[in-house]
């Protein structure tokens, strides 16, 4: 099986989406998003989801030459309307006035509008954490989720991040669904035909189904039951009503289907640690919860399969079926 | 068996209270909070805790005449030190500060520090959703959780509340402890002696457990696996080293085991919907998700059993052994 790099990852990222419409702004910052995900091991959000970011270029879904405009809505609430562009766009444009709002108010909230989500939500979290802010990040999608009780699709998998940051250190990320499986993991599964694992969702007559296919025709099941439910309850609300937009199943209405993100938006905090305490030593209070959680045989911290999945991969490269990399190449010919 | 009104419980509650040190205005907030806990059928944090209550007053760990201090750290950041009480005293302060704070600043955090926290988180949530901002409350306690893949405790149950203001009507609230069961669940479950769910606990020796008493001495378990264990080590974070109080494992270092609380933080985000949004029509918009779960056949908003069980205690009281009630009344009687 071939090998290539998170760099060669990229340049066939960008390559593809300036040939099908990205400017190099735009381009560039879908392409990192693309190359950190196969960097750190997460095939479900690289280079898996080229083609439907093309698609949603091809479509004109997406505005693949956007400029975010960030506005107050209060003193701590950032407004940032993504232009319909990608996310990706959206969150370097705000990662700066959002932490310097953080540390001027204590705390600030960025309301994103108007962007396609298409990618993991550890990325901006970590951005915002190496500029010394704590983040909790949340979207939206697509109806995947029943909620508490019922069995068709109401919430999206709608992950929610969080990011502590370390001085000197890499953050402390968790990134999870409210699912018991990301929709990417089962998309994976159905093209590799792989079952799941019980308990991780419904097919279309709600009954319980380990066929990934049946479970994309029916439901994804929320992690923890009905307490999965109520945080996915929660994400809807904060990156729908809260921020003025969509729900998933306004999402859903509105998409065309053409195999990318829909429009949709995101609750990203950020709180700045220093304010909040009122010093500066809750860097090394932390650390003694993160020394407790390394002293107990088996335990992990949160992040760090992906950060040993990150220097595997930097040494070994990501393997890629050659004809998935053919398919990859074509797209990046236009 | 006898029964008794909520109204009774706050008359108990308070006499037991009074009679063991508390002043009246520290008094009347607690046996408020445990009057709501007996009226919402939630036993476990209501009279149930009484006894710990007084013993946390007899040792002198508590300060049942506190006097809460609200200072700003930072614009949008209170500081709320609770003077060595109980929290519901410190709520019941920081409640109109607190919004009034979301509303200038479009967000706001109270960082509580220096209280005793031994009840339901509702409570807080929904008295500032009442005030019509949306809330996010948590709080550590002692260690009952492993971190994930170890079998040592140590989070606590870090209880994650939730409410969402509906104008003219009661919010939607949920209140959900990090793992499967409440540590006061598990107290209940070993006082009448019934069988935990599998998957609730471990036993001293790391082995999955359904005997309450075993699973006290052992650990409680996350709910969906390392995913309620990154939601309780963000917990640890948020109502620790964030505002500056202690972890869940320092809290049992200097707590003298009394059988009330230990002393502890609290993290109270408050978002105001008409700053985030930039408008008023978030509530309406929510109501589209509302009557999208309602229309589930089987599905339920959250916090509608709760909703159930306050009609059916207003009509029939509430049942309590007798010699319960006779060990609450020696308890009133000081």
């Amino acid at each position: 099986m071939p090998t290539i790099t998170p760099e060669d990852a990229r340049t066939l990222a960008r390559a593809a989406l300036v040939a099908h419409g990205c400017d190099a702004a735009n381009a560039d910052a879908v392409a990192d998003t693309i190359a950190r995900a196969e960097r750190d091991g997460a095939a479900s959000h690289g280079l898996f989801r080229l083609p439907g970011y093309v698609a949603s270029l091809k479509s004109g879904k997406v505005n693949g030459a956007s400029r975010p405009k960030i506005t107050n809505r209060a003193p701590a609430v950032l407004h940032v309307d993504g232009d319909g562009g990608y996310a990706p766009v959206a969150h370097q444009a705000l990662a700066g006035p959002l932490a310097a709002a953080a540390k001027t108010e204590g705390l600030a909230l960025a309301a994103v509008t108007n962007t396609h989500h298409f990618s993991a939500l550890w990325a901006e979290v970590e951005l915002l954490s190496e500029r010394g802010v704590a983040a909790i990040a949340c979207v939206s999608f697509k109806p995947a989720l029943p909620p508490a009780g019922g069995t068709t699709p109401l919430y999206g998998t709608n992950p929610i991040a969080f990011a502590w940051p370390r001085p000197g250190r890499d953050p402390v990320v968790f990134d999870q669904a409210s699912s018991v499986m990301a929709r990417g993991e089962v998309m994976i599964a159905a093209r590799d035909g792989h079952a799941l694992p019980p308990g991780a969702g419904i097919g279309p007559d709600g009954q319980p189904s380990t066929d990934p296919a049946e479970v994309l025709r029916g439901a994804l099941l929320p992690f923890g039951g009905y307490k999965g439910a109520s945080l996915a309850m929660m994400v809807e609300l904060l990156a729908g009503p809260l921020i003025g937009e969509n729900l998933s199943l306004e999402a859903a209405e509105t998409d065309p289907a053409d195999g990318g993100p829909p429009r949709g938006g995101e609750f990203i905090l950020t709180i700045d640690p220093d304010s909040a305490r009122g010093s500066t030593d809750w860097a090394q209070h932390a650390e003694k919860l993160f020394e407790a959680i390394a002293s107990q045989e088996g335990a992990r911290l949160p992040g760090q399969g992906r950060a040993a999945r990150r220097a595997r991969i930097a040494e070994q490269g990501i393997d890629i079926a050659e004809d998935r990399l053919q398919e990859l190449r074509a797209l990046a010919e236009g």
